[in-house]
């Protein structure tokens, strides 16, 4: 009964079967991300922005914001433009913080980082590229939407990414580098911006674009802000206890770097159980979407189990 | 007769006194750039936003917007969140191209550059942080214009911006560098895309905004695309014949890098010549607007006049 160890029963008892679920809504969102960026003239900057684009992510974003779009009544068309400028918002963010100027990183998802393939200044560049393309995606690609709905979706994408957002919570990390006094509340201010505005914005835009209400919103905004920060205190395990193969990056960096993290603020057990709250709360939050919510609730319980 | 030296004349007769518009539409923009960018937590972001975006450019981008929606019938109201937005991402590129895996500048408009303020970390983090910011405060500000202009506004300023703008000439611009050997179509694609792009989309999205009809833009298209390389070719002739201290920025850089430019190609007179007849194209695309065209007339001979 091998299919049976892909069926994940909810904790009301509901099951869905997530393996499968991914499996396809990832290919769908290659499928996608591969179509949005042709190669053209001059070449070099679709190849850096396809390279990391296309270097094979869990696509944990674009799959979210389907998911919110289908839960509140839409459908994947309308969403796909938001999940894949996501996607594109993503990947800028992870080409400028691989530099050499923010984290020097030279690995990414068991890859070569960009600037190790094509050079700090296309790096660069890739990055910015991504960046303008994502709302200019979103704004030619989004069919059979209201534009008052495509428009609120670009203010969105633009809160979450820039110094409203995960710039922001990126220059709040780079200061805390080295520090070992960081507060709990500035740890969660980083991560709320680094890691949750972006995801926030996935989970919202995904609503919006299918036109929840105004509470539907706000009861998707809290879920995903609490599987935001559920996501980074698991990220900052596994930056413990996963090695570099099952990461696909350079693991124990943040204790090379001193950095203050959840398990060091709390422990290993702590934040396990911290994470799994987080969930717990994200999940209760979708109670009045039924059974719609499967597939949200389990991507929520995914997080925590996640081994990379 | 002081008064007098500010009255300029155009071809036709007709007079403009460009001085005093330039005093004034200037001091709007900085006045509007200025409440575009509150400081907020984290203070050194948006100090490294503000400390480029409010650096003292001519400002020509957003009064070529502003004046653009004027001339098709809109107001300056309808069109200074963009004009906001395309300053933005001017500085934006600004301050990416002087980072040391590029241009590596020390100094723009007589001050240090971003990175040698704030280190290279932030400057790349300032100009994402524009970048983002650019495109949010076009849908959250724009006002009395319908959706379907303020959507295609962000498409062009995607468009100008990205790949298939200024980040694909500025790829170009860095693949040709050292090479003696570029040919004119090179360049002119390097400057269509690196400089260009984002001046056409100024002058095109002040007319969307104001609801200019398919013909008007093709005009306003054509008038932008032609100044633009006339600014270009300028800017190549002040490298040549203008002191540090008249541009603001390091004089004779592109011969030192050994850069192909329009007067190495041409010579400083040749050079001179095409931009006057590009900048009378340019007008010639502004007839049927008679006298409201006479700013965006005036701006354009500015153009070839400007001594910085």
């Amino acid at each position: 009964m091998v299919a049976a160890d892909n069926i994940q029963k909810t904790p009301e008892g509901a099951k869905f079967d997530l393996i499968a679920y991914l499996k396809e809504r990832q290919q769908l969102c290659e499928d996608a991300l591969d179509k949005a960026i042709p190669i053209r003239y001059p070449e070099k900057i679709y190849e850096a922005m396809r390279y990391s684009l296309m270097a094979g992510g869990k696509r944990l974003r674009p799959i979210l914001c389907l998911a919110s779009c289908e839960m509140v009544g839409g459908t994947i068309e309308m969403a796909m433009p938001t999940a894949c400028a996501v996607e594109m918002l993503h990947t800028m963010s992870l080409i400028h913080d691989d530099l050499p100027a923010m984290d020097n990183d030279d690995y990414r998802r068991g890859k070569l980082t960009n600037h190790k393939v094509y050079g700090e200044d296309i790096a660069i560049l890739a990055g910015d590229g991504l960046l303008a393309y994502a709302f200019e995606y979103v704004v030619t690609h989004t069919q059979d939407v209201p534009l008052e709905r495509v428009v609120r979706v670009i203010a969105h994408l633009g809160r979450a990414t820039g110094a409203t957002g995960l710039v922001g919570g990126q220059v709040l990390d780079l200061e805390s580098e080295g520090k070992t006094d960081i507060s709990l509340e500035t740890l969660n201010f980083i991560h709320n911006h680094k890691t949750g505005a972006l995801l926030e914005a996935c989970v919202v835009c995904g609503g919006i674009l299918a036109g929840a209400s105004s509470e539907d919103e706000h009861r998707l905004s809290r879920y995903s802000r609490n599987i935001g920060l559920a996501f980074q205190i698991i990220d900052d395990i596994l930056d413990i206890t996963a090695t570099q193969e099952q990461l696909g990056k350079t693991a124990g960096k943040d204790q090379k770097a001193q950095k203050v993290t959840y398990p060091s603020l709390w422990g290993l057990q702590e934040s396990q159980a911290q994470a799994q709250q987080l969930i717990e709360d994200a999940c209760r939050e979708l109670e009045p979407f039924g059974e719609k919510a499967l597939p949200l609730k389990a991507l929520a319980h995914f997080i925590t189990s996640r081994q990379c």
